[in-house]
């Protein structure tokens, strides 16, 4: 009757970044995870302020944060790549935490899918991370010779931009670890009106 | 492009327990949450200690607090009632601090759901609230004259018996309340090797 985790990938690497004026990530071999979020990153903290991303709050509303580490996946960043036709996509320019392998379609996790690291940590996963136009001009600034790569950075990341998740369980989380994921059972609501 | 909330139902009772020594709950005309839940409820806190809930944890570990409120459908009790042929099975009685109605199926509601409160309360549903013998045995205390109603509870309450939620923003929420309900995107996460 219980769950059990029913997939693995690993964690590839592991990124945080500390400084207010950029998103970009830069490559640990660790990082300790509190229920704060990430230990001195630009995202932690157990509320956070509502913006674009939750528009049915007013901007500035103290609510708690369920962003505390951003996770995208080497398979969909290559895919990010190709479809602006350029050799790689970094986790560090999508500002991403942590960089998963082997975990298929990572961005279609539902929410409430857990992930289990060695160490103690456990991340709930909020939902997908819907790109925004910020790490496409970082691309850009990588490649001047590519033409509109922000503004197509949008929709080739679209579905492929990972995913955002918080802290349930403190522990460590080192470049390497293996991850076990549990997805929830599946649920369907149907809301009045539409067809099943 | 926006989620907006596609469903409404309304808040017909708040019910705390501030006792240790059972979970039935009380009628409040109002009731203020914070990030920790319902103030001075047994289940309030920003952590608590894993339990048979999570039994991926060792029984003990301090998680994050996903099921700061418990939730019930008005509806639902009363196919709980009929299953167990009785007239009524009370929110109280199931531990419950907000019974809601005209909410189609709430306990089919996914993880990741809203529940918008009019005085800026917002609940965020961690996911189904699975049946234990608990309020059977209340029930059965109500009822000597029927046979085996502890033991029909699980059964009879089973994917009817409501929602744990946490408190994504404070706010108040008020017996007569309207809730607005937003469920997220519809996400099929499909398991390598299982058929669609």
């Amino acid at each position: 009757m219980s769950l059990k985790p029913q997939l693995s990938g690993r964690a590839v690497r592991v990124l945080v970044c500390t400084e207010r004026k950029t998103f970009v990530t830069r490559e640990l071999a660790e990082t300790r995870v509190t229920f704060e979020g990430i230990e001195g990153d630009r995202h932690a903290g157990l509320t956070r302020s509502a913006d674009v991303r939750t528009p049915w709050f007013p901007k500035g509303t103290p609510i708690r944060n369920t962003r505390q580490l951003s996770l995208v996946s080497s398979e969909e960043l290559a895919e990010v790549a190709e479809a602006l036709g350029i050799p790689k996509v970094l986790a560090a320019w999508l500002g991403a935490n942590l960089e998963l392998a082997g975990v298929p379609r990572l961005t279609h996790l539902p929410p409430g899918t857990r992930l289990f690291f060695p160490e103690d940590a456990v991340l709930a996963v909020e939902g997908e991370n819907e790109p925004c136009r910020g790490p496409g001009r970082v691309i850009e600034a990588h490649h001047p010779d590519k033409e509109k790569l922000a503004s197509r950075f949008v929709k080739a990341a679209w579905r492929r931009r990972g995913l955002v998740a918080w802290v349930e369980r403190p522990g460590l989380i080192r470049a390497g670890d293996e991850v076990r994921v549990m997805v929830p059972r599946p649920v369907t609501y149907v809301l009045p009106g539409k067809p099943a």
